[in-house]
């Protein structure tokens, strides 16, 4: 039996959504060691549409969901029809759409809120004990999901990590091709394009930590 | 001195723009393989904007250069400042973009036009003799690059083929994980998601393609 595997992204572009590299990456990993991926998004406008030639905001308006299944090859879910009892495990990419979109991390910091449909989601997976897989920015969200004392990392960057820390999390720092496991909470991390300078130092610790993932699947 | 590889994508997203899972499997793999690659799309409206959930038009307009900068984390250049001279090979990933950005193949079929800035670009690396990477429905324009007598792939399409044969092209039906190489012309063609069931799939073909680009180039 394939390991089934959600999947929640949070847009299509680094700097408004879901970073693609890692998307892909994610869904390459899963694919390759057999397990079956379904794409979840929650339906809701971006914070925000990037230009990412410029970085500068452009006058537009996109949807999170809409967006997303651009990744995906036009199969994406509303993530309220996501059940944990149908999955084996969680995975969430990077982007700063975790930061803008799926919570408002990117503008509130530690006083950050996870948006509310999204929350419910991951919510069902810490509940049940089945592992969940954060990498990138994502484990900005950890305290929020775990609550005090979750052990996790983003890397090394001591902004985001002292956010962590103000939440009540403890970061690990960790390296690129690395990842933290919190044993107890079943929670995998790792940095990603946190510190990744190429494609292909991203593709080691996400590959580290789709087989974590897996492996306490 | 590691092999310098030219991209050119046509948007962000498989039915409007370039194939995502392959633009980015071809980055993955140049890197591994220790190649530097730069990313290039014509700075032109698309055709269209799709949404990949319902496949319906959608009222707006994006800029294909814009909407690739997505795929490549923000460093994607106008098409009108690649030189071949820089370069050792080109390579284009496919995705509807193909067909209705960087030329009108989607609409005209065998009467199809190449977009102005790209073909120019292209036809440089033609000319130096330097190797050229089609994937997935890139090919179909084979013969508007290389003219009769080209020998290429888009897998097995026959609707497909024979628009390419109709243009004079030589079509040779080709399994997902296999290439098909014109040595004569220095073109690889590989059929990616014209064929593949799966990411892992269209890696497989990806990665051959982008291998003997590389050992041609």
């Amino acid at each position: 039996m394939s390991k089934k595997v959600a999947v929640i992204l949070s847009g299509c572009g680094v700097f408004d959504g879901a970073e693609i590299h890692e998307s892909v990456l994610t869904a390459l990993r899963l694919d390759q060691q057999g397990a079956q991926v379904t794409f979840f998004a929650p339906d809701i406008p971006q914070a925000h549409v990037i230009n990412h030639l410029t970085g500068d905001e452009m006058p537009e308006q996109r949807n999170v969901l809409i967006e997303s299944g651009r990744i995906t090859r036009g199969k994406t879910l509303d993530v309220r029809e996501l059940q944990a009892k149908d999955f084996d495990a969680l995975i969430l990419p990077g982007g700063f759409g975790v930061a803008k979109n799926l919570s408002n991390f990117a503008s509130k910091g530690a006083d950050c809120e996870v948006e509310e449909n999204t929350l419910k989601a991951i919510l069902q997976f810490k509940e049940a004990k089945k592992p969940i897989g954060l990498m990138c920015i994502s484990p900005a969200l950890s305290a929020k999901i775990f609550g005090t004392g979750v052990t996790c990392t983003i890397g090394s960057d001591a902004g985001t990590a002292g956010a962590i820390e103000a939440m009540g999390g403890i970061h690990q720092n960790c390296s690129v091709d690395s990842i933290v496991v919190d044993e107890g909470n079943c929670l995998v991390t790792t940095p990603a394009y946190m510190l990744a300078q190429s494609i292909r130092q991203a593709a080691t610790g996400i590959n580290a930590l789709v087989d974590k993932v897996l492996e306490m699947a």
